[in-house]
């Protein structure tokens, strides 16, 4: 691990090939709430999750027999067996399941990225537990935000710039990025009070108008796990589970 | 003029379909360099500007006698007259013609946006001359910004803070789009020392690099200027002598 290794911010699916890069490790982060949820569901157990892109696929394995966890636009999907708050993943509820998982932004941002050498899942829930782990893997570094379809996203930057903040710190990594640049001045003037900076965000209004906002601070406390999720093929996995990582 | 008007940020022209809105006026930004070098274009008395895409258009109209302004990745292209530093524009050079101007960015990024009902040419330069007169015009705004290939880009982001920072002040306008928060953010911690702040930007690196970092300081005096450019039709022309606006 001599050479420094490049991390980049790609604050919108729909720009991901602009930094795509196929031997990169590729973030994807969605605080409010998605992978916040994917990491509460392996931290209470949840042995795979199956991330599906559209509604349909989420129905046809709700017909065959799967758990279903799915929303639109912050909306239990009516055939679903819970949507994607992280309180719906209790540990009587999830332990040693296969759910099948389908939101708004985050499983379309999975889906995404999935060419790349390598998909985890991050939060402010795992985020010291990420950062340590790509700091081992001598690997660029793509971090990319779901976005609000499409459209940048406040709480994901935040995030962004948390999780460069820490591999700089590392010395294993630069950026020359500009949107890098951005998301870590944005997590400086955010991470005094995380909860506070956070509320003028519009994904935040939106929980609030639908009384989905009991979330907000739980999604926002750094480091409560250490589980990493990961892809692996088609299902998502915790890292220490799987023999090839 | 009692209803408020919204005001949008859009950091990429790959992500202009996500914000599109046939009925707004859209500023375009890219103080380094070409929106700085239109707004001063005109500030030295050129009378139509004729913005093109490809070096293959502005060669074309290099053949067809026309003075061609053409660069790519901040080199000026061979067959052209001069390329996009602002110092180009000298009134011997210029006053009283037609030129033909083709960027690595900007020049996509204002067709981009051709389809709203109007596009402007916002830089540091005429930054309080455009805002005073978007705030009369009782229209939503999207301030389109023309990014580094389609990646995003610090200097862009703080100029449309620095505009939204004004358009909010007058009270006639609101926003609930997360990259106008995080703009006007960006533009918070730049203003005190904006060309100190852009020093960090890659754009700034990239013009250091090629010998072309002699304008940062002037792209970055706010209000030299009160021209406004325009697009009418398919060229360019300073607000005050068209009749239809």
């Amino acid at each position: 691990m001599n050479r420094l290794n490049k991390v980049e911010v790609c604050f919108s699916p729909a720009l991901f090939r602009f930094y795509k890069d196929k031997n990169a490790i590729v973030i994807v982060v969605d605080p409010l709430r998605a992978t916040s949820a994917i990491c509460t569901a392996f931290e209470k157990g949840v042995k795979k999750l199956i991330p599906v892109g559209t509604v349909d696929e989420a129905r046809a394995y709700k017909n065959n027999g799967y758990l279903v966890a799915a929303e639109r636009d912050g909306y239990v999907l009516d055939f679903a067996d819970f949507g994607n708050s992280p309180f719906n993943f209790t540990p009587e509820r999830v332990k040693g399941k296969t759910i099948v998982y389908s939101t708004t932004n985050g499983t379309q941002a999975i889906q995404t990225a999935s060419s790349c050498y390598k998909v985890i899942i991050g939060s402010f829930l795992n985020l010291s537990a990420i950062c340590k782990w790509v700091i081992q893997q001598d690997r660029d570094i793509i971090i990319l935000c779901a976005a609000w379809k499409n459209k940048f996203n406040l709480e994901d930057s935040v995030l962004a710039g948390a999780i460069i903040d820490q591999l700089l710190e590392s010395e294993k990594y630069y950026s020359i990025c500009d949107s890098a640049l951005a998301a870590m001045d944005l997590w400086t003037m955010a991470k005094t009070d995380l909860v506070g900076y956070i509320n003028k965000a519009a994904q935040r209004s939106r929980l609030r108008d639908k009384g989905l906002d009991d979330v907000i601070e739980y999604c926002h406390t750094p480091d409560s796990t250490e589980v990493i999720p990961v892809l692996k093929e088609n299902y998502i996995v915790e890292l220490r589970n799987t023999h090839h990582l």
